[in-house]
């Protein structure tokens, strides 16, 4: 398959170590999601989102690792059970909160990707579409209260 | 960018129309996910997880439009403020509910996706990762009570 960027995140993180690791860590951090002029009209209605789901490419990952030892944790994990950037395929998720839109520009905030990030699609976050039940979080679930402030290291570069 | 496969999805649905346009709606549904051999390593420590986010590819899908009538609406609305396949990246993100993990298939149910589908990569869902604050869900407000019983048409074909 192949994707081409329909814009560019921008944020204040240069270089990966100190980044929050997650949305939830990047509390007030702000950041502006440039849309390409071809695409713009596609951002119609966005507006009324609090928040947003960006798919964007990993830009710095070079190659992959089927086990990483992540950031919450010391013990080596499946790739898949962590969101490390070092993935068979590069693709990171991340929900951000939407402040505002200024033509082909949306302010956000709880940015947790580096600057100049390749957007690759931008769609509505909507906690209904979800499937419901109990939500059990595996080994993520011994870190449930520290989640909110670790930040990265430089273990991904 | 390019992206190759890691796996395929199969499920019910052969075909767009009759589909529950999100996991939500798609109840009990059941299918498989089949990981290939030289991914299968990466799926350590998943079945921990109740749910997780299947990232794949809209293989059925061809061009795109960047305003849509949604299956929720009447109104033609930003593709980037819908789920609709046709987007300028083809990219489909679910959450599903894990039911089991033997060898590298995963028994997943809550599936919105048709059989066949060439899965891009699988993250952990954990919602303490999502900021916090109030949600809104723009257009889609009006729908809340309706978005578990709705089903596709083939106007997306």
């Amino acid at each position: 398959m192949e994707y081409q960027p329909i814009g560019i995140i921008h944020s204040p993180f240069q270089e990966p170590a100190g980044m929050p690791i997650q949305p939830a860590a990047a509390g007030d951090t702000e950041g502006k999601v440039e849309i390409f002029p071809e695409f713009s009209a596609g951002l119609k209605d966005l507006e009324g989102f609090s928040h947003l789901i960006l798919i964007y490419h990993f830009h710095r990952s070079q190659g992959y690792r089927l086990q990483v030892v992540p950031f919450l944790d010391t013990e080596p994990r499946g790739v898949f059970a962590t969101r490390a950037p070092k993935r068979p395929n590069p693709i990171g998720i991340s929900v951000v909160r939407l402040q505002g839109v200024d033509g082909r520009t949306l302010a956000v905030s709880s940015v947790d990707i580096l600057d100049g990030t390749p957007l690759l699609d931008i769609k509505p976050y909507v906690p209904d579409f979800a499937p419901g039940g109990e939500v059990r979080i595996g080994w993520l679930e011994k870190n449930r209260r520290t989640i909110r402030q670790r930040q990265a290291d430089d273990r991904f570069k």
